[in-house]
């Protein structure tokens, strides 16, 4: 696959906030052919009178042979079913790709279904917004944001070179290559359970009208994303549950163990444990800020 | 005490970051004199130089007899030492306030020093910066915050009126008038306990070198506070443990809770849970954001 984009044809299926982002971010490179497939013609519509997609289509099948790259943008179960009832008329030498935050088996299931010479390799941005829906998509969501590729084991060194060098052209900082094992547990913990202790602290007993007289910065950045979409977040994470399980557990034996740090008064081991936590926040804030594009092997 | 502060004369006890941003936002109010007074001689030629204070000294007897109001922005027991060494001395009529973070029995201990008609009423701006001293003080940290005043039995209304008259000028949008048991259960739910959450999270075994590939928002703001003063984190939280360990526990228990959810798979619990948490976030944000100066009596 040529690193000029301006030689590719795109075709995103889902043009909601991800789907309608890279349409944007793409025509922003100068990308080839931008094609736009979604179930609901208004954003269709939208991103065609917006300019980000120069053709769109309700069903899609039509871009089938005309498209180089696919980046699925919907729910993986939509994506399967989407890719399934046309899996024999992709050509050869098609990629696809998706955005899907957990990955389990779903990678390997989906490259079964697809033709000699057509390849699925998975991606996930770290990239998001508030909102749903083409209306809220942004081309600049990837800027300084991490992009995982979780190749399996019939994905191209080629492919997988030439998706980090698109995620970098959109604008990301980083891009990490992983297998779907250990994405699942890092997302497990970067961020399905922040969403489930910004929940919790949420629902706490001692919450009542008028606290806002008493949260400052540190509660408020720590909730920010306890308004979120339920529905969603209830399936990511129940996909998720083995690992996240397992995550919570750790996190709850932390837990229990400065709370006896606090019971017994222990100012020496509560301040080492506040110090590698700092150590720790100071480190990651530092590769987050480091400038230049970094593709790294986990 | 009158509501023209161009008519009071203000001495600031410990120029750091706190008393720094008092002085330079009293400066812009137009109050009287403002008098800093900090062991660091540093702090207060770098204070005079910015001309937000009047006068300086490291010790501040010779402030007692003419400043109408004292703020200590000081540690509890440095800030106790300081006032009994020098009870006698303030002239009746002069008004006492702190920024202590946990308030306990201090307020009536201290002012059970004091002589008849000088008054100690407690205070607490739910302001701050990253970083200490002088040099990070900003006198805009007030704007927007609330403020919170804990009266114990012998203040009078007057100066509770006073104290959240000068958080409005100040630029708070909140005052909340409680006591200190009160005060003390919502800082643990409000500030203590994100600390710990965000120091948690930071320790877990999943860490690893490269998690910025895998870090987004959610994880981002989170952990903001994970890179904390861990020495003076220890001293307030142990200062508040039994309260704490409480509040700890609560959150264990409901954590517990939305742990079995996930392991029976039980959507309709959980998103009901994130429904719940989604919208008190709402309501806080709503709180937070209003326009009005408001006063409440929790």
């Amino acid at each position: 696959m040529t690193g000029d984009f301006s030689k590719l044809n795109f075709c995103i299926v889902g043009m909601g906030l991800i789907g309608g982002s890279y349409a944007r971010a793409l025509r922003n490179i100068g990308a080839g052919k931008i094609l736009g497939v979604d179930v609901r013609q208004d954003a269709l519509d939208a991103a065609l009178a917006e300019g980000c997609i120069d053709e769109g289509d309700t069903e899609g099948d039509r871009f089938l042979p005309r498209a180089d790259v696919f980046i699925f943008c919907l729910y993986a179960p939509v994506m399967k079913a989407w890719i399934t009832e046309r899996a024999s008329r992709f050509l050869p030498g098609t990629l696809l790709t998706d955005t899907a935050g957990i990955k389990g088996h779903m990678p390997e299931e989906i490259q079964q279904l697809l033709p000699a010479g057509v390849e699925f390799l998975a991606g996930h941005p770290m990239a998001g917004r508030e909102g749903q829906g083409f209306e809220k998509s942004d081309g600049t969501i990837f800027r300084g944001a991490g992009y995982i590729i979780v190749p399996h084991s019939r994905n191209t060194a080629g492919n997988i070179s030439w998706l980090a060098c698109l995620a970098r052209a959109l604008g990301c900082r980083r891009a990490a290559v992983t297998d779907a094992a250990s994405h699942d547990r890092l997302i497990a913990y970067t961020s399905d359970l922040p969403h489930i202790l910004a929940a919790v602290l949420m629902n706490s007993g001692t919450f009542r009208e008028g606290l806002s007289s008493f949260t400052a910065g540190s509660f408020h950045d720590m909730t920010r994303i306890a308004d979120m979409n339920s529905a969603l977040w209830t399936e990511l994470l129940m996909e998720n549950r083995d690992i996240l399980s397992g995550e919570i557990c750790a996190f709850q034996n932390r837990l229990e163990t400065l709370k006896q740090m606090l019971e017994r008064c222990d100012k020496k081991q509560m301040k080492a444990f506040f110090e590698e936590a700092s150590e720790r926040k100071r480190a990651l804030n530092h590769e987050e800020n480091s400038g230049q594009f970094k593709k790294i092997f986990l």
